[in-house]
């Protein structure tokens, strides 16, 4: 509880981030008295969960995502600013963002910018492997899952149209499931009839794990069970297989090659750099060992929450999902309002609801500690559970009809290609 | 009719061009004995007509695009080939396409490539007043429309502020209409709660038409209602007002300044250059003066349709609007069935059903020849029209949900600002 200097009458909050993380701590301070401001270098909130079936093209965009000020525009606490926080002056408590480093003083900080993709010390095969992150990951790759059945279409050279037709997943976690359990399905149901050279149905989905199985979160027998429903979907899962070389004619594993045009990467996480700005320690993704009320080391007025932080509670580490981020988020709040309270701070606790993973079309699994479930029961708790979760009415009702409509007639619905190159607009029109 | 060289069994149709034309020509070729080869730069076809609710926030890129694969997947005498023409070689009859410059013969050409926006000499001014053709300007606008708010939000500076709610649309046709009618309404009712520093009903629009009335296609009685209606939105009409100079700072009409930081395109259209390689006689603007059977000068086997042709008709030229570029397509298609029979070429002629413009939320107008309409019933018709025409069921559906939702909330659901730049793909994934 920071007390010097001496606390203000309203103290100003500053939150970094508009994720699951930074909205729920927002969202947890809308009675308090405090005066918010929530910056995010976008102007949305993204629901994560559903982020790949944008990039398999059966959600659109904006489906899952909502503007950040729309959703908190009767907060009149908060305020938001579409700004990149570039620096963080600990000593002097202001946030400094945006080209010009204009300031931000606060009197408390919660810093939940999120990860990128983590390449592993290998950043030069991000170009050939696009990761899963923000709504651009998701529409670049959509593109070149599409382009590739294009190109093969256009081919008259086999070879070349057997590497079109493969895709490679790099990492068997949730993303990597669940983008290789989509890629099936839009191959041999959506796309088969559209084709008239190219036979859709011989596409091949590759799934490389370094680890010794897949869904390393979830209990063995579930995580088999996903591994027999990803091979019935005809994805071949290949574990204890740790890429060596990755370029634009695909992937090796040690010696073995596996041509492919198209690699996606869902294999690891760093978090944001913001985190090195902090003064405390970091593990090796980056993220800041947190104290148990959430605050960064040494500065109580600082929480880092969501996918910039690392805690292990009963000897094991708080998970980076989303139930985790909302739960962190909410508890900085109540920590700042237990301060303007004079009352002591609490030790956070992650309440572990359930997990939950999809496996193509209508098959999922669902661990609840005690219960557990496969199949399309797990499928169905899926839905509903993403569709109640999904932020404002309006894309509830529209995803559902997308899905409900994908689902009877076995179409990818918003197979658009757009051209990401076209536009250099002048230095003027930029933030 | 092209008689040498001797006619194939089956006629090679090519189709430059997936709009309205080429989609219309290729489904009126579904019973020919022709193979027909379709291709676009694009996988998609764009309802046009809606294309500005993309740029203003109201619809998703997706509501409105459909897959030209998906449209023609059950007509086995057509294929899609995802493909830019760079040349026509009218002697050897080939259409050369992407940089390979791969050559696709045809024994008929059908050229309907569309127009893009014509500066009239200054192409100069198109960083800073971007036009609305393709689902990439509408994203692009939809983007400097919602960060000018954004930047008016952070900035200190008053009379950067103002000039940062202040939209210059140039040219009052009804795509200029529809724009500017827009805009107000999001302004007003959908961000007005979200900002906090900015009064976001203080939007100012401006627009600015060359000639003495806008909408110079439909009557000048309807054209006044129109003009009176936007004038009832806030919307500032400035007839006889030509652009003389444009930049990132606003725009100049002979003298007079107005200062707008954000300035959209409706003025004009400028036809493919395609229409250059036909050695046929063009028109001011780019277009393609064809025979009356719509094939083009000295090539009975070419035909130049929608956007790229331009044709006379009881003395008035017939317009460059989606139901002549239908009617366009299915004649070239039915020219080529008559000769495939035999059967001498008949003379096109164009049906004018009606003319419809939307201006703003519920008022609209409707001109039927002896019957017109203004207000709102007009409106209703434009929506019935416009959800009916709609390619593909699913569209018609998600996008009628959309305008419910956001007609009954005010709000303007797809408020998606995204970063086109920050992909740069390797050379390996363009095509």
């Amino acid at each position: 509880m920071p007390d010097q200097p001496a606390r203000p009458a309203r103290p100003r909050v500053v939150i970094i981030g508009g994720g699951f993380a930074g909205i729920a701590a927002a969202r947890a301070l809308r009675r308090a008295k405090v005066d918010i401001t929530l910056i995010d270098r976008t102007n949305h909130f993204i629901f994560q969960p559903l982020l790949y079936q944008v990039a398999t093209a059966a959600l659109a965009p904006s489906d899952i995502t909502a503007p950040i000020r729309w959703i908190l525009r009767s907060q009149r606490n908060a305020e938001v600013l579409l700004a990149e926080a570039r620096d963080i002056d600990t000593a002097r408590r202001v946030v400094r963002v945006d080209d010009d480093l204009r300031e931000l003083p606060y009197d408390y900080l919660i810093v939940a910018p999120g990860a990128r993709h983590h390449y592993f010390g290998r950043d030069d095969w991000e170009p050939y492997a696009p990761g899963l992150k923000a709504i651009e990951d998701a529409s670049e790759i959509r593109r070149r899952f599409l382009l590739a059945y294009e190109k093969a279409e256009k081919t008259e050279d086999t070879i070349e149209r057997d590497e079109l037709l493969t895709f490679v997943i790099v990492g068997g976690g949730p993303t990597g499931v669940e983008l290789s359990g989509a890629i099936p399905f839009i191959a041999k149901k959506a796309l088969h009839s559209e084709f008239r050279r190219v036979d859709t149905r011989r596409t091949r989905v590759v799934m490389v794990e370094a680890g010794p199985r897949i869904l390393p979160s979830f209990p063995e027998d579930l995580a088999q069970h996903a591994a027999r429903d990803l091979a019935d979907l005809g994805v071949e899962v290949r574990v204890n297989s740790m890429v060596t070389g990755l370029g634009s004619d695909g992937i090796s594993i040690g010696t073995e090659k596996i041509r492919a045009r198209t690699v996606f990467w869902a294999a690891g996480n760093k978090a944001s750099p913001l985190g090195k700005l902090l003064g405390a320690p970091l593990d090796n993704a980056g993220r800041v060992k947190v104290n148990d009320d959430l605050s960064v080391p040494g500065h109580p007025e600082i929480f880092a929450i969501g996918d910039l932080a690392t805690l292990s509670q009963d000897g094991r580490q708080v998970p980076g999902v989303c139930p985790a981020a909302n739960q962190e988020g909410a508890f900085a709040a109540k920590s700042i309002i237990r301060d303007t309270r004079r009352q002591p701070r609490k030790k956070f606790h992650y309440f572990n609801k359930g997990d939950l993973a999809t496996i193509g079309r209508s098959r999922a699994i669902a661990d609840f500690g005690r219960v557990k479930f496969t199949g399309r029961l797990a499928w169905f708790l899926w839905l509903f559970v993403h569709i109640m979760y999904l932020v404002g009415f309006r894309n509830r009702l529209v995803v559902f009809i997308e899905w409900a409509y994908s689902y009877f007639t076995y179409q990818a619905g918003v197979r658009l290609i757009t051209d990401v190159e076209r536009y250099k607009p002048p230095a003027s029109v930029s933030i």
